[in-house]
């Protein structure tokens, strides 16, 4: 498109307005906001709801699940969380219906009480290193701290290793980072497994430092994708044992919104989070617990409902995918990426013109996740990312949103280009 | 007993001395620590393990409980939360499991974040008036981030308020105060209306003063009680709105380990809460809300079930009254509470002689909630107050639980006087 001469650029401007009108005139409205599952997902986890009966409350331990008890987890449901991160029970952390909270929880008790250390909240200034485009959620803990966010590009294979080095090796203000290793959010991306190894033997001049490893998509696999290495595996393998937490849930496995969460960490890590745990919860909810070992039974079973959300997830990504290739492909205009699994595809549209994108696809109907909320602050540098989020409406409304998208994009970028 | 001879006392001590001799050959294994509830209580609510179908999944306002949303709680849970606490739904957040959590919570984002006002952990010292006997949960959290407790005598018809103006009014450094208005923790008193007032009254020097008065047994009358005054609207009536949070859950109501937490307090305290709790989840288990909204229906549904809870629990708590009446009124040696509701009986051995008789209970095979857990640092400066929690054994352990115990506190008792 940027080849093409100004008489031509202003030509397809034209018809690109008429077909804006054109959608804009059908009053959509189309929503690609969240990473929710869609209604049909959830109900594949439908028995959730009756799969126990009014005496099934024994733990195999004989534990009564309705009573108080149990911090950290019932046995078989550290184990089922375990296979899913492909870690031991016994590394293993039981929580409540968000991993969000889990994580939060951390950064609360680090801020409040210090990991082995002086409390973040005592230190001149805490830093993180936040692997962009990243998550808005995982930003917003730190911003809600105080904790200074620096970002730090994330390629094709992971995180930029040298730039994560030079930043936490040598300042020891740096405490934390963010990493989703597996169909990052937004932008869908796979860490490769030396990418993983090389993060695995940083040496951070902060002996708290540590990396909050989401892993929110590990088993969220639509095309196929060869095996990883286990993040928590290669620190220990790295004599690095205590450097991350290991997060998950089943919030995209069974429900979004009564779902497992656990995170996995050494033994000395664990030791923290039971520590601090104990003054805030008796336990978290065992029923809940128990339904889930009762449902998803193994990693087994988790697969096997995978393969099914796999059915109805990959038409959508697909759907994404074509519109992009058919519309946007070979004009200079974008680049987007392509996962092989998770809840996004991430878009970086003509530098500049992230947010005129947006303020198009809303007039015509449209809504996008807040552009800039994939960087720290909210502020996109580029002005350039827009993250995809295609599971939650049905097929047919992620073909519609991204017809009217692809427009906004080619009209935002001639809009500049003209 | 304080006015025999010594030889009657020493000859009394004998004879007890064979008789505990005798019930410790029984090798028996009672435990009388914790405010659990027993199984059959929590059988009563058997039918929240199936009261939803798999396609029960919607709120009345048609949300889908099972995905993503929802931070302050379903409208429907709202309501009977609401209804429990005796306010309006619009007051109410719902959260998990356990109203220790939102309680931690409100105290951990005070030390983060402040009220309106400096994070606490800002300042040279943060104090709370803690009344005594009071809950140990309540003090391990002060404890844990290092505010200072301060002990103020828990009255027969509730706070010394005289003693809490002295202290709260004078000195910004105290920051919060616990309470549990009704059948408290560990005592079962419950708080006059007047008192009630009273505090609602109270004018702290520091405007982010606030009182946690957790109301975890606000429907677990088992003999007649009256009325009582809501604490959070004497608040409002004395135009000191802000100065409360009312806590509650259903985990004595229905599961201890999975039902629902939830909090009232004013629009200004609410919007705190969720200004908060907006990093740390996108919302808490619905599809738990919808439950017990389905099987509790409302206030009258809950008072139903709480009369079952009754025929169950009361046996228990005549079998400790009957016990300490028949065995111990009379000698002089101690004193205790005749709750009309709760989960606890407060026993006041004489003084310098609880830690022993702890010892002797032990020994024998009764287990006992640790002795002076009910005072702030674990410390009963009087050695005396034993917190008695029969509500989960068997109705048959418990009376021998009170035979046992009792003549634990008189041996001590002797062992002392002699």
């Amino acid at each position: 498109l940027r080849k093409q001469s100004k008489a031509e650029l202003v030509s397809r401007l034209e018809e690109l307005k008429v077909r804006y009108e054109e959608l804009s005139a059908k009053k959509l409205s189309l929503d690609i906001t969240r990473g929710k599952p869609s209604a049909d997902v959830l109900s594949l986890s439908k028995q959730m709801l009756t799969c126990l009966s009014a005496d099934e409350f024994s733990a195999e331990d004989k534990t009564d699940c309705r009573n108080y008890g149990i911090l950290d987890g019932l046995p078989e449901a550290k184990k089922l969380c375990g296979e899913i991160l492909e870690v031991p029970a016994e590394n293993v952390f039981v929580g409540g219906n968000s991993s969000l909270a889990l994580m939060f929880d951390i950064v609360s008790r680090a801020m409040t009480h210090g990991i082995g250390a002086t409390a973040w909240s005592k230190l001149p200034e805490v830093k993180a290193v936040c692997l962009v485009p990243g998550y808005d959620r995982h930003f917003a803990i730190c911003e809600h701290f105080g904790i200074k966010m620096v970002p730090v590009e994330l390629k094709e294979d992971g995180a930029d290793i040298a730039e994560v080095k030079r930043l936490v090796e040598s300042d020891d203000s740096f405490k934390m980072m963010w990493m989703v290793p597996r169909h990052n959010n937004p932008t869908g991306q796979t860490f490769s497994n030396d990418n993983l190894r090389q993060l695995a033997q940083i040496k951070p001049k902060a002996k708290d430092f540590r990396i909050i490893c989401d892993n929110a998509y590990v088993v969220h696999d639509w095309y196929e994708v060869g095996p990883q290495v286990n993040f928590l595996k290669a620190c220990q393998d790295a004599g690095n044992e205590d450097l991350a937490f290991l997060v998950g849930s089943t919030s995209k496995i069974t429900f979004a919104g009564a779902g497992l969460s656990f995170l996995a960490g050494s033994p000395a890590n664990l030791k923290w989070i039971k520590a601090h745990a104990f003054f805030q919860t008796i336990g978290y909810d065992k029923i809940n617990m128990l339904r889930h070992v009762k449902f998803l039974k193994n990693l087994s079973g988790v697969k096997a409902l995978m393969k099914k959300h796999a059915e109805l997830i990959k038409p959508k990504f697909d759907a994404t995918l074509d519109a992009l290739e058919k519309n946007i492909a070979g004009k200079g205009i974008a680049s987007w990426t392509n996962p092989k699994g998770g809840y996004f595809v991430g878009l970086d549209v003509l530098p500049g013109t992230a947010k005129r994108v947006d303020q198009l696809a809303v007039s015509a109907g449209l809504k996008l996740t807040k552009v800039g909320s994939t960087y720290p602050y909210g502020k996109d540098p580029k002005d350039s990312n827009i993250r995809i989020a295609p599971t939650f409406p049905g097929l047919e409304e992620v073909k519609k949103a991204m017809e009217l998208l692809c427009v906004c994009v080619e009209l935002a970028a001639l809009e500049k280009l003209t």
